[in-house]
């Protein structure tokens, strides 16, 4: 077992050892189909698994109608994995069996584990130990199977599969779940609705292998091309981050459902697996960052699947509309509105093309109202859906059909007919019954949808994002000896902050601009400061005592003659006579011209380390609530800064409007990149840092950091 | 036909006559089922309409093997309706023998008429004359048919109703749409979900009766509690209004699904039916405040009604889970959070009634995870559910089961059989499969959804609102002959404009605070203002030709002495001089401290008339974006301004929080009214209004009006 596997080249083979093997033992095989012990036997029997099955019961000469054995002990060779099926107690011995007969993997099934509490912490802690010791791969525990669905191998006691008439079909969608109930009912539903859902793993309690190990390796096999996760919290975020790197790298896509996505959530979360359950909103930002579509909820997640197992290669973002119904048209552009998508134009070819077939009385514009002429006249059809298709300012098509309750084959049979000649990806919306049309159009690689939401839900993660701005390359070398000084200083005087004097020499140190400031430790030191500062400036009493300037009277703004800086400095300094601060100076700092206040910050996320935001500055920041968060952790990522506006909520305010400064993304570009660079390089003494405001203005001259503070580590 | 019908004790009584009637001409039938008229004759026969049917076709004997008429006139009696299926043209004259034979209602489910251009709308405009003239109650055109699933009428041609199997059930839901397409598959998919839609009423082109007609006599049917509407644009918004109110008093339900929602979407319906889509957020508003829900989508509407109908009585919002699966629960809790739901707390008597029934390793809480244990003891299952519905701290259940396909029935019959006997309502989520039981669950009034996402967007429009505030009474009685003289001052000055200073002397006469000011025309006039000023003061320049005062220099803040003053005075009139302003002058306000900026205004919206509203204000007020609007148009609805306050995204600036001024709703109440007042006497005279600021300080001090503008009606 080595836990930082993950992300070498052949870091999916041991998966696909676990996913396919030759011989397998069931210890707790039961002939009682409500236990674990005899169900999950059951669906390996009658799933078609093609290896041999050893069922393990001390009691019993046959299971099932399979010769029994009475332990592992006892097999005529030792199988490619064990799954374990009895008491957590009793399981213990069974592991330590399988370490001495070298067995390669075990599936826990059990519970009684950390989740139970501290004893069964303990029992988990031996249990982890004796497989690390052992070399064995460890499934779960508490975990209710795998299944691969090529191989058979249905290795899960889920009652979803106790059904009859359930043919699975392999296709290049993996779900990987960290709840057992969850990840079993959409297999289920995934491979009842004609997606092809070719493994799942249920984590469990993941004390060997973890989410993000499987869905790592999952990347490197061939079949797979969709990876959809349910999630509670993350325990190995860099191998997360490192896998949706490869993902990209690749081709394929990651989608994520986070469950304690709220604080009430986050707090069940915590009750259910112990699982730390992360901010959301960096969640978000990262996982953005990353190219991992992030899905909503149960259905989005399959639906999202389902778009994606189908069209992995990404699509634009402008829509040709062939509607039966003018309302579902309106929907379907509301939504795609919605979604940040739109409209394609109809081109000269498809006007004139489709102008003879339509009755006069409907017009030729996107969304195009048909009524049921086309559905009725099927080579209509045929003919607008290749018309859409070549028209270059088109990149999707969307049928919207419904109603046809007994004609619903013959209709779904021509547009699965027609999909894979198309050049573009073709989806359908079928409202008013369709069953039996929407599941062979999905079965055939049409995903098919039955409102517009959904199906505008399910297709947007598969749009094209926006260019990357490749970073501008930045040749400065930070300062660094600069500020590591200012930090030294802070710690040999036992500080837990750095305040804004400080902080902007380490800004500075870092190449980002600053706002012109001068300390002085006495009135009589004004006249020297003023040398080098340009007038008006603000006065601001300085003290480790003093967390509140401003409400002391400790600011004056707007001095904008050296007699008044001096008068204010004097009232300054009797002021801190007064508040008995001894420690106290005074920060004369140049008045920074109106611009637009950004604000520029960095935090330790509990999942995903230290974390850069950048958003809506000023003293309303909290109340706007409005900033975009990404990782540091890797420069080869790079921060997308045009990105990170684009996607702020009141970009507007960014955008020149309203007799505001505009900000330039290429121009505030670089200052966030250095940020970035010093947060990385200072990970290991800074837990926070926030710069509020820092003031754009017009131009190509780099932002000012007007105020910041520093955190410290611990 | 009375256009002005709606809302009278019996404005039920034709609509009940329009859906039963004892006979019943089909102008246009036909033996082709391909054809409306063979459709719409075939449903007839086939869904066991009692009154008598008469086919019409002037080249057949018999049609569908009944004796066929050559026209109305042939017929034994006039029918009680005419349902004409001929071509536009041929349907005038159609029209007008139903005119002569006194047939009482036509239904034209032809089109050709508005949605086909200024050719159709004269042909429509004949028609709507013909109807009206002649006393018949006009049904469409270019509508797809209307149905009772009471009397079998299924006066309709959608094929969505051309399938085997279909038992149409009655029930308390019904269906009003203005498309056809949607309406019918809307229908469809309700009742084969087990959903009691007892009508249909496609409305079409809308030139006798409208939706809001047929919404308004929907409520006075005692059969019917919950009314699902698809609206493109609202035609007649004052009777749909007065409907809503009527649904209060009822405690009946409206629910409504609103296309055209966004920008594309608007434009999209325009070109549909040509109808005004209306400003998004004002429906949204507007609706809130007269209790309609408004559904996202098509699936939403549906899964409203479902809840709706079956739990008209609103509930609370405290929920208790029991769930098969940890990660269903916490999905459900994010889902519950977000909707601004959330979990009930578990009782004493909960807590020691379920511990003996879950085994040790799952704890107490909720959302409380079970397991599988109590889906395979249904006792157990039972039992839970009383303990949960007797705790006072909660408002419903919710049980999330899945993934037991073999055994779905037996689990979904004991909650069927429980809902009933439960005091609180009860919600089923059902994952993993259970189409089965789904069905069963919903056809016996236990609405069932696949995910926590759609069953939470479903219950939580039925959640009881919070308590409504009384306006506080207001014996102010207006100035009016004050505000009227600053009216009839402008409009004689040919203004179409009120500016600041005049704007301010019509909110004084309303009784709403505003600045202290006063207008000087030459700087001498200053010493005599200043007497009854407080200082400081800003100085602003005034002048018809002079739109952005700050942009040329023409205002001057901080005033702090009577010398400042005189001489920013001086400057301004100067200014004046340079910038040929001859009607300049002077205004001089005093400066008022500091508080929280909202804005208060007025405006005229396309569909509802004119609306106030009230959000976050400042000079940021247009980038915040975040304002409540409601409709003033009758004294009775009063406004909530505790709920306008509490439903802005950014209240937390509104709260005390991070130093600001706390906004106290009961203190802003009565400016907010008296403002509403002003608005509704005005509304012949003005076309908007803008007060921003209007700066809310601590305390009982009502807030100040800073700035305003008047806007008059052309």
């Amino acid at each position: 077992m080595n836990d930082d596997e993950g992300c070498s080249p052949d870091a999916s083979e041991w998966l696909e050892r676990l996913y396919a093997p030759r011989s397998v033992a069931v210890v707790g095989a039961s002939d009682d189909i409500k236990l674990p012990g005899g169900r999950l036997l059951q669906f390996m029997l009658n799933y078609g698994f093609a290896g041999h099955i050893y069922p393990i019961n001390p009691n019993r000469e046959q299971v099932q109608g399979r010769a029994a054995f009475k332990s592992l002990a006892d097999l005529p060779e030792p199988p490619d994995i064990a799954i374990v099926l009895v008491s957590a107690a009793a399981s213990v011995g069974v592991l330590e069996q399988c370490a001495a007969l070298k067995i390669p993997a075990a599936m826990f099934g059990n519970s009684g584990f950390a989740e139970i509490g501290p004893e069964g912490a303990a029992l988990q802690e031996r249990v982890a130990r004796i497989a690390r010791e052992g070399g064995i791969r460890l499934v779960g525990p508490n975990t209710n199977g795998i299944v691969d669905v090529k191989s058979g191998f249905t290795a899960t006691f889920s009652p979803v599969l106790d059904q009859k008439g359930l043919a699975l079909r392999d296709g290049p969608v993996a779900i990987v779940s960290q709840s057992g109930a969850v990840g079993a009912a959409m297999f289920y539903d995934g491979q009842r609705s004609g997606l092809g859902v070719g493994r799942l793993y249920n984590s469990g309690n993941e004390i060997g292998v973890t989410l993000e190990m499987v869905v790592d390796a999952l990347l490197d096999s061939p079949r797979f091309t969709t990876v959809l996760c349910y999630v509670e919290g993350l325990r190995r975020p860099e191998l997360f981050a490192a896998a949706a790197r490869k993902a990209q790298r690749l081709g394929k896509r990651i989608v994520l459902l986070k469950a304690g996505a709220t604080a009430a959530g986050a707090k069940a979360a915590a009750a259910h697996t112990a699982s730390l359950a992360g901010e959301d909103r960096v969640y978000d930002g990262v996982l953005h960052q990353l190219g991992v579509a992030r899905a909503r909820g149960y259905t989005h997640l399959l639906d999202i699947g389902r778009v994606l197992a189908t069209y992995p290669k990404p699509y634009g973002r402008r829509a040709s509309i062939l509607s039966m119904s003018g309302g579902i048209g309106i929907m379907l552009t509301d939504a795609l509105e919605r979604a940040g998508m739109g409209l394609a134009q109809f081109d000269a070819t498809v006007l004139a093309g489709i102008e003879p077939l339509l009755p006069a009385f409907l017009g030729a514009q996107n969304p195009l109202d048909v009524s049921g002429g086309p559905f009725h006249h099927l080579d209509r059809l045929r003919t607008m859906l290749r018309l859409f298709d070549g028209n270059p300012g088109s990149d999707i098509t969307i049928v919207a059909v419904g109603s046809f309750e007994r004609r619903q084959m013959e209709i779904a049979e021509v547009l699965a007919d027609e999909a894979p000649r198309l050049a573009k990806p073709l989806f359908v919306l079928w409202f008013g019954g369709g069953d039996e049309a929407t599941l062979y159009l999905n079965g055939r690689n049409v995903p098919t949808f039955p409102d517009a939401e959904r199906l505008v839900q399910a297709i947007a993660p598969g749009v094209r994002p926006s260019a990357h701005r490749p970073s501008p390359v930045d040749d400065l070398v930070p300062d660094r000896a600069a500020a590591r000084a200012v930090l030294a200083d802070a710690k040999s005087a036992g500080r837990k902050v750095i305040d804004e004097v400080g902080g902007k020499r380490m800004l500075s140190a870092y190449g980002i601009d600053v706002v012109n400031e001068s300390v002085v430790d006495s009135p009589e030191a004004v006249r020297t400061a003023l040398a080098n500062l340009r007038l008006p400036v603000v006065a601001k009493l300085r003290s480790d005592a003093l967390v509140h300037k401003a409400r002391v009277g400790g600011v004056r703004l707007g001095l904008a003659t050296s007699e008044s800086v001096a008068q204010a400095v004097a009232d300054l300094f009797e002021l801190a006579r007064r508040l008995e601060l001894p420690d106290a100076d005074v920060v004369l700092q140049e008045q920074v011209p109106a611009g637009v206040e950004l604000l520029l910050g960095a935090k330790r996320d509990a999942t995903f380390g230290m974390v850069v935001t950048l958003g809506i500055g000023g003293v309303q920041a909290e109340a706007w609530d409005d900033v975009q968060i990404r990782l540091v952790d890797d420069d080869a990522t790079g921060l997308d800064v045009h990105d990170m506006l684009a996607r702020l909520a009141h970009r507007s305010l960014l955008d020149g409007s309203g007799g505001r400064t505009e900000v330039d993304a290429t121009v505030l570009a670089p200052t966030v990149l250095r940020f970035a660079r010093l947060v990385r390089e200072l990970a290991d003494d800074i837990d926070a840092i926030d710069v509020n405001p820092i003031i754009v203005r017009e131009g190509d001259q780099a932002p000012t950091a007007v105020d910041t503070v520093f955190f410290l580590k611990d």
